[in-house]
């Protein structure tokens, strides 16, 4: 059976006050969360069998973040501003390309 | 390349006071997730290469929550209690068989 969404986009917005661990929330994730629904509304491409941008809790790559997975793929990234998430949404949203240069994990 | 979890979890724990969706929140999903957390960390299954439990916001599928998506999978499920909590870690994630009766999609 095909994946309920095509492309299901998770967040990190955790936030952590104190301790040892970066937190994405720290390095602007809610903001780049908010934008990428926004664009990816706008651009028709929200809902099922299309796409979803998702908020999610901790996803337990904190030194790589701030960070990003979309399933069903398994493609995480990493990014730092609207620039790099236009480029996500551009290239592995929408030609189903991914994009290198924000990998987390690499061949 | 492998899939950097090889069970991602993810519970849906978006809270609506009001509106006409129902709320996987006021069906009891902050526990369950985090009933399932502690049982997959006891069981020893918790980490990378094994299972990530993780908390979301609205998967979008409220008429049929409360809702739980695997990826990379792409299994969604609902459940009611601790039994179905346990049926979905005692199958799906340890033994990997789909628990049919808890199936959102059904072939």
């Amino acid at each position: 059976m095909a994946s309920f969404f095509e492309h299901h986009v998770f967040f990190c917005l955790n936030r952590r006050e104190t301790g040892d661990r970066p937190s994405c929330a720290n390095c602007g994730s809610e903001a780049m969360q908010e934008y990428a629904k926004k664009r990816v509304k706008k651009l028709g491409l929200a809902g099922p069998g299309k796409v979803r941008i998702n908020k999610s809790g901790c996803l337990d790559r904190c030194e790589e973040g701030p960070v990003v997975v979309i399933y069903p793929q398994g493609t995480w990234y990493t990014y730092v501003d609207e620039t790099d998430i236009d480029e996500i949404i551009d290239s592995h949203l929408v030609e189903g390309k991914v994009v290198e240069r924000l990998l987390i994990d690499r061949n």
